[in-house]
């Protein structure tokens, strides 16, 4: 990997103090930044780089951190676009996945991961398919966080439970990828889907292992309203009487929130995660985001899986973000380009449990950083970079995804993959489990 | 010219009939579509072809219709991103309006058509400086419905009355783009700019030659209300008293709609476009578009200007279009990708007075189309096309816009255009008229 100069137009540094720098640099040594600064500036003790990127016009970034997908489902993408979330689960995904491969799982895996890269995110938290999310990041070496998926609830979903008596295995399956670039994440699916002992049994493994947990969280009225029949309780103050509101838990959706649950999740310092696209076309509803960062929660973004959204494109999940909830609210001043930018970045990393690593361009810091092209028709003019790269800019316009200070894309172009194959073979196996469905 | 021959994967028509055409092909002499099918099924008589474009994987749909523009706001894009519509016009847009010129105007023109040619569309109806547009027409000939602002309610506007005196002229202007490729739109700014004496004349001349009608029709509450207090009637009822609610009417935003003007703009047939994003970051509000296609209304696609969405990407367009009303309504079955796609297309045409030209690929209409790369990983699988361009592709999947048989944008560069210099220069104008704002 060795060490490496980036100098560029601008660094917009997403860290707590959100500076723009101009004609600035990073180093990066050994797969961590060294400097962040002048590009004139660098000190004379880093100037003996192996390679040195000289990016006219280039708009450094945090990588983006996408905090909710189900990266293989893409195979699904555009396969039940119309329904509503519990007949599109038990009327099309459920019977689908029936029919999936381990094959099909990788390359569903890989070319999730290649939409990732291509417009700008470096960390991603899956929920799906341990195994063969393991095969694909060793051969993509993409940040993951991989979620053990938990649930019994369902017909045929008691053999979840052995997952929970083995993490230390599943541990010991991501210490195989080189360069610590995946974590673990404990996945009780939904509270619908899992029993309270299951649940138990997660925040005791959580607590044990420091292992964060990852799940769905009031994504539809029909979730809080059976919720709140079967328990008498809100989702979220349910999941608090079991103790698993706490500072491991990333939420994905929160949609539907009772009185008195934003300030519980504030309180428990919980991070819920924003997925706009699935749950508007899924109609799920539309999450009390302005609620929520009043009172200080951490809230971060996510695409959901694309047999959801259809797209696993975080630059444009923060322009949605913007849009919608200024429309819904009616005002003009909030969110802003900037509250959607850190979402999508240390918020994200906050998230994860990650931001001692990444999140933000800091010295210190492993190197996960995308460079835009800020000489693009979308970045200019340049009156104001932040706007630019949340409302205008295209996955297009992404000339460099770095993760750990290793160049996985490139001015269009994934390193040391033959994408032309790869993409050739998922289109294949993904037309022929659509075609196998019968009916 | 000549002729020419284009192959392609798939066609999607777009027409009444919707057909989605696998292994097709389409004919183009003298800048009409005379061939639509089997691409191994030309007949003899159009076999000699001076172009035959075989593209491996392409994905040809009519170009895109954008029936709401201010193409040369692009100059003005991310300076006064927080406001509501009435601050942010009367605060930032109108004193910097008094510091643009003729070159700040045509190179604003220039790139906002550079980024619509980009993103799959090739007509727009613009409204903005009149002069300026068409000379960045006659550099780069995309097809335009050149609209003549008029307003005569705000300081020194009278002026603007000369305007309907000389319409003759500037049909002729018009004229001397070749190939009848700017057609003219009377632009009376808004209720509340214009007197009921302009708006009268307005549709005098309309009527008498037969010239379509570009407004501002109730963006927002404010307008509303105003229009309501001064008339005693909603903006789209005070419209209908004076006549202006007929077919030739393509009516912006349509946001505030009152008891009765949904039936009133279906009786009448005017067309209402929408532009989401705008209406969404501006604050102004959401149309009631569930409403409007039950009654038949023609709903159309706008993006308005990028001094308040920052974007002319009609694709994104679409795809927002989907997700917002789904969630809004709480309803996954509507609107689909295909009822995005026509409003985005054949709708757009219809609004425009143009669909028996363009808007659909049809024998006789005239050759105004795009190919999207069917290989790009956003269109794949190929489960579903028509979702896979609504809701997954991004402005780097469309290989080539083609407009009027004349190929003005493929893979990734402007025919004929120096768009590096281009760019370079619009963003030193740019920056330069935002410095200069003084304060």
């Amino acid at each position: 990997m060795g060490n490496s100069l980036f100098k560029v137009k601008y660094v917009v540094t997403c860290n707590e103090s959100f500076q723009i720098l101009h004609d600035a640099a990073i180093a990066v040594e050994d797969g961590v930044i060294t400097y962040v600064g002048d590009k004139d500036k660098v000190p004379y003790s880093l100037g003996n780089f192996d390679y040195v990127f000289d990016i006219k016009g280039g708009v450094l970034i945090p990588g983006l951190v996408n905090c909710h997908v189900h990266a293989a489902m893409t195979l699904f993408k555009g396969v039940a676009d119309d329904l509503p979330l519990k007949r599109w689960l038990e009327e099309v995904i459920w019977p689908l996945e029936d029919k999936l491969d381990s094959k099909s799982l990788i390359y569903g895996n890989y070319v999730a991961i290649m939409e990732m890269l291509s417009s700008g995110t470096t960390t991603f938290a899956d929920f799906y398919f341990f195994d063969e999310l393991i095969e694909a990041v060793k051969v993509i070496p993409i940040r993951t966080v991989a979620t053990l998926p938990l649930l019994d609830k369902l017909p045929n979903s008691e053999k979840f439970w052995s997952r929970l008596k083995n993490v230390k295995s599943y541990e010991h399956k991501i210490s195989e990828v080189p360069g610590g670039l995946i974590s673990l994440a404990l996945g009780p699916h939904a509270i619908y889907s899992c029993s309270e002992q299951l649940l138990r049994e997660v925040l005791m493994v959580s607590d044990k292992y420091s292992i964060p947990v990852h799940m769905h969280v009031s994504e539809t009225k029909y979730e809080f309203d059976l919720v709140k029949k079967e328990y008498g309780l809100s989702p979220v103050k349910y999941l608090d009487r079991l103790g698993l509101l706490n500072k491991r838990l990333f939420a994905a959706h929160c949609v539907y929130l009772d009185e008195g649950d934003v300030q519980l999740l504030s309180d428990r310092k919980v991070s819920c995660v924003h997925n706009p696209s699935s749950n508007l076309k899924l109609a799920s509803g539309i999450m009390p985001l302005y609620d929520l960062l009043k009172k200080g929660v951490n809230v971060c973004l996510g695409t959901d899986g694309s047999a959801s959204s259809n797209s696993l494109n975080l630059l444009s999940e923060m322009r949605l973000t913007v849009l919608l909830h200024r429309g819904v609210r009616l005002d003009p001043s909030f969110p802003t380009a900037k509250d959607a930018l850190l979402m999508a970045t240390l918020n994200g990393a906050k998230a994860l449990g990650l931001d001692d690593k990444i999140g933000s361009i800091e010295v210190g810091k492993r190197a996960d950083f995308v460079i835009l092209d800020g000489r693009s028709l979308h970045l200019l003019p340049e009156n104001n970079i932040v706007s630019n790269i949340v409302y205008s800019s295209s996955p297009s316009d992404v000339s460099y995804s770095v993760v750990d200070g290793r160049v996985l894309f490139e001015n269009g172009k994934f390193v040391g993959l033959d994408s032309e194959n790869v993409l050739s073979l998922f289109n294949e196996l993904a037309v022929s489990i659509w075609k196998s469905r019968g009916g």
